[in-house]
């Protein structure tokens, strides 16, 4: 049961991933219980220091036997303009101070710490590496086959996920409209990169010959379900995993999932330089307003942060950023492995039932 | 088989819903093949004169004796700004001249058929009404449903899909961002109405207590499958029936969808005046670049309807309206009859795997 071609390569009993949220979601505690339950959990790794990565990889496997992957960023050349940074700055300052903040009074550095967090990685032999926001280039590829950890890259268009499977992953995230968080997108434009997961699912199943797992929108066994149909061999899901009381999510953040069943979702570039989707906040509108131009990511990531800790701090949401997928509203707050079960134990009913009534058997 | 409380009501076999594209896709043949077939044809008149819509209706009724549907327009207050439109006659006349035309010398009249047009969906006794841009008035409603026609509302997001439950509908169309030609949107913003299918299904299904039928991305077996698995009654599909030899559609627009598969969608305000997604074009760019205001729907259609005929007549796609849906490389050339015969058997033989390979069974 539930055996595919990519279950069956990463030893998973269930088609469903956890998505590697960076940021602080992905606690140890949420990976693992994701992977005890049979699926599969990401640490979202992006921000962390090496340090903490490996602290967390050390804390998982305290946790868990089962396989896991670490997700990462793929770095990226940051455009600098010092004018631009400082007009934010000066547009960012009045907002600051209402939150008792002190200006900034320096520009800040951007370092790129991929290459000691990928040291990490390799030398925990993880067994499944996931990245986006780029291509992995082929000496990290060589090195992680060589150890034979499976890789699974990020696509939000047939152009990329084809650039993907040229560079050698094994399987590619098909990154839909719908969700949450940062846009994958890296080649064309943003628009390009604005595919629905209802075509994007099947269009990347045409057009690449590995695994494609369906990420957009998807927060329970009905869009699992779905996702099959489409022809991914997996789902992966990171608004349904945010609310969980092992998320490391703030807990307004939760909150603003569980009860603002009425907000709007949108992409912004206000909070990171980089187009992402959340619930729709006070912040995003101001931004919205700026004549300027946003800071590249992930400068504008940098200048926003003593903003976003001392709103979340105090628990205002409307200048944290509240990541969310299109589907957000149907979140619920229980257990991650609950979670797992229940989305697994609804897919079997919903593909049951579409057996029953459309072929009667 | 196939059987739910909507195949039931409109009395069809098949789950599928052929979408009542407006402007001349919709021909009598290609309406009735698809109803012929076991699904539900549906001709989109909103553009359509009181009189051909009459002929059209009864061209039908010579081809088919299943049910069919007629999808119209809810008439809009038209916001009206002489300076705008000026302003856009102006704009257009250098790319009107390219195509031999002469410039526009008066502001176009806009005239609301809608009544008229009513007048004769009630006067055949249409078995299904569709409609898409608003809510219908109760009166209208009420003359339906006295009339026992099955009526059918058109949904972007979910305060749109309780507004039409609450105005009276017999089933709502979940209108996903993935889908061709015109938004249905009628409340809150343009952004509000573009949520991913994947995402408006399932919020659709549990929001609203009638049928949800699925529209946006959908091509194929696979599609219906999923759009099933989410909650929706049935799917309606534009895109896949474009390119099919019943079609109406111009020869170089099916070209496209079958030919430009590397093409991007987006949408656009450039040719109605109204968002409607569509493969990019030299147009919709150069309208990017256009700094003024673009009259509202329908004067902007009506400003660009020479340019668009005169494009189509020499078969310069770059100034027609290609409007396609972001799956619309899935499109073929095959008859309406095979077309819905071929996405019932894939989406048959999608569930019979899915149950297999899940279930075991």
């Amino acid at each position: 049961m539930w055996k595919n071609a990519l279950t069956e390569a990463i030893q998973v009993r269930y088609p469903v991933i956890q998505a590697g949220m960076a940021g602080g979601p992905t606690t140890p505690e949420l990976v693992a219980a994701v992977s005890n339950s049979g699926g599969l959990g990401t640490l979202g790794g992006g921000y962390m220091s090496p340090e903490r990565l490996e602290e967390a990889i050390v804390e998982i496997r305290t946790l868990t036997d089962q396989p896991f992957a670490v997700n990462l960023f793929i770095p990226e050349a940051t455009i600098r303009d010092a004018d631009v940074e400082q007009a934010m700055m000066d547009f960012l300052m009045p907002i600051q101070s209402k939150f008792g903040l002190t200006p900034m009074n320096m520009i800040p550095e951007v370092t790129n710490q991929f290459d000691a967090q990928f040291e990490v990685v390799c030398r925990h032999k993880i067994p499944i590496f996931s990245f986006t926001f780029g291509a992995l280039e082929k000496k990290y590829l060589v090195q992680l086959h060589e150890q034979d950890t499976y890789v699974i890259g990020t696509a939000t268009s047939v152009a990329e996920a084809k650039f993907l499977e040229a560079s050698g992953v094994d399987a590619v995230v098909a990154q839909g409209f719908e969700a949450g968080g940062h846009r994958g997108t890296f080649l064309g434009s943003a628009e390009q990169g604005m595919i629905g997961t209802m075509a994007l699912i099947p269009l990347l199943a045409d057009a690449i010959d590995i695994p494609v797992i369906a990420a957009g929108g998807i927060m329970n066994g009905r869009g699992l379900a779905a996702a099959l149909a489409l022809g991914a061999q997996a789902a992966q899901l990171g608004t349904a995993f945010l609310s969980t009381p092992e998320s490391g999510a703030n807990p307004n953040h939760k909150s603003a999932l569980l009860e603002k069943a009425d907000a709007t979702t949108n992409m912004t570039v206000a909070y990171s330089g980089k187009l992402a989707r959340g619930i729709v906040t006070d912040f995003m509108k101001e931004m919205d307003d700026y004549e300027g131009a946003v800071p590249a990511y992930p400068v504008q990531n940098t200048l926003t942060r003593d903003l976003r800790q001392a709103a979340s701090a105090i628990g205002d949401t409307n200048y944290m950023s509240l990541w969310a997928g299109q589907a957000f509203s149907m979140a619920q707050s229980i257990p991650a492995p609950a979670l797992v079960e229940k989305i697994i134990h609804e897919a079997e009913q919903v593909i049951g039932e579409m057996n029953t009534s459309v072929l009667g058997s």
